[in-house]
């Protein structure tokens, strides 16, 4: 199979071209008229980094890749626009799977209004899935970037947390699945390997007045970090107000692991963490989950995790290359 | 070496933020205020693939990652915006590896007005770059894509073919030097691992009122494929018009093959292709490099390339997944 080939079956199985792509998938470029403002972000998975392909579906590898990449559009508060996908695609690879893969990213990109406009296929030595995102807004101003909280904010979360870590584990360590019911497992693992990016509730957020968002990709503590830095402020998290998932504590409990730990430090599950003032909480409604109050904006610098009757939990997140 | 530190060094090379871009790397997306039309392009090179490390020098990794994703936007007539990088780093890769390589991608974005305004790095089995860069106009109109050919329109050519596919012959072959002066020899080499994107030609191209458009990565006798399959035209080159770069000739002849072949099967010379009426011509001036009128648009389809005292040449590119 060619690469050109390959492209011409992409094509054929796209949706048809929405207004704002005048040209889509097949030309040097595509050609768009974004109208206000635009967030663009990259973001690619990497077989034996990222996932492993042993142990999902090419759909989930599709799935997973452009679901990563839209969280950060979540965390915008952006509007979901355009998808641009490069498949690195290893030999042994079948066109079949490719196709799967694709039709994993046209899913999620049809449940989310994205448009895949464009994309490139090559050869790699592991599969990889790198993706381009662009979202919108009719004004910059209306992006919520990592850079404004404000001393008095409230710090709330979107979700729970901690089952991508727990499906993580399920699935490095089939055993542990006795600790939980067969559906919360599945549960679990699904949110490993399809994390859903919370595109409704980041743009609910931005409308309700968020000063600062950002997606939990790496957890909980170390994202906060990253709030903490670009914002010039300290964030103050109260662990026991931060809800797990599920079966959380059972997986943890079975593995020998701090649940709160291994959920606020596991990361992948694309919750948002936003800040805003408290009152204009009550604003922040119509969203697909619920929304908890986790902590609060102080001055200062850093994150402190402060939980009952237990030492200051260690904000470290996964700060590795991954 | 962290991904988080990595990306704090590239921030700090980078240079200062130009007023389309809001938000520029180190949020969860860029933010920018496109103005008119956007033409969106995404590539990726990878080691062993594209290029090999063990023949080139990290910054030339990191121009021609950029320089081939830039050349789409050329052929599309757009003036170069923004870019945004991934980049996959196999174990044993250095920081001070990592950081030339931006290099070579932040000299060639200074160069041509890039902003690099976004990025993501992950741990890969092999260097992988992946471009997405975007180019603007002030309407989707002004944009050539590949589709408006035109029977009784001019096919003209920018610069010369042939330096890219000798360049990296000379590369595998380093005995075929002897062929040609050592001054062209390396000038061969650098077409080939620093690839030039033609974007001033490119928007000249397209002032004076090319039809369609494309960029010569794959080959003249593929690439014209596709302008003839996209705009449902055929294309007649006559391949004695062809200019081919000094030292062509001699390299092809002292490897065995037909230079001409050579040229426009090779690809990656990443000249320019357009078909335009052929009054408007005169009009397609102010370019960094010559023009040359090498063919005609026909009612039909597909590509003949034509040449003197010779059977047709079969126009068939590199069409496999590298």
């Amino acid at each position: 199979m060619g690469e050109f080939e390959l492209l011409a079956r992409i094509r054929e199985r796209l949706p048809p071209a929405v207004p704002r792509v005048r040209v889509g998938m097949g030309d040097d470029a595509a050609v768009t008229v974004p109208g206000g403002a635009t967030a663009t972000s990259v973001d690619a998975i990497v077989d034996g980094v990222h996932f492993r392909r042993d142990r999902c579906t090419p759909a989930q590898v599709g799935h997973k890749a452009l679901a990563t990449a839209l969280s950060d559009l979540a965390a915008m508060g952006a509007e979901a626009g355009e998808a641009y996908v490069v498949l690195g695609v290893p030999h042994g690879m079948s066109e079949e799977e490719c196709i799967e893969l694709l039709d994993g990213i046209v899913t999620l990109a049809e449940r989310t209004g994205t448009a895949l406009a464009g994309g490139d296929v090559t050869r790699a030595p592991a599969l990889t899935v790198a993706m381009t995102v662009v979202g919108h807004a009719a004004s910059a101003e209306e992006f919520v970037t990592r850079a404004g909280a404000r001393p008095g904010d409230a710090l709330v979360l979107t979700g729970e947390l901690g089952a991508a870590a727990a499906g993580l584990l399920l699935l490095e360590q089939p055993e542990l699945a006795s600790a939980v019911s067969a559906e919360t497992a599945e549960r679990l693992r699904e949110r490993q390997l399809e994390p859903n990016p919370r595109l409704g509730a980041g743009r609910a957020l931005a409308r309700a007045g968020a000063t600062a968002m950002i997606d939990l990709s790496d957890g909980l503590g170390a994202d906060a970090g990253h709030v903490a830095a670009e914002s010039k402020v300290g964030l103050r998290i109260d662990g026991a107000a931060v809800p797990l998932a599920n079966g959380v504590a059972e997986i943890a409990k079975a593995a020998g692991l701090d649940p709160l730990t291994m959920a606020a430090g596991g990361g992948e599950d694309y919750e948002l963490l936003a800040a805003m003032p408290p009152e204009r909480l009550p604003a922040a409604t119509a969203m697909e989950t619920t929304l908890t109050t986790v902590g609060e904006v102080v001055e200062g610098a850093g994150v402190e995790v402060r939980r009952p009757g237990g030492p200051a939990l260690e904000p470290s997140g996964f700060d590795q290359l991954r």
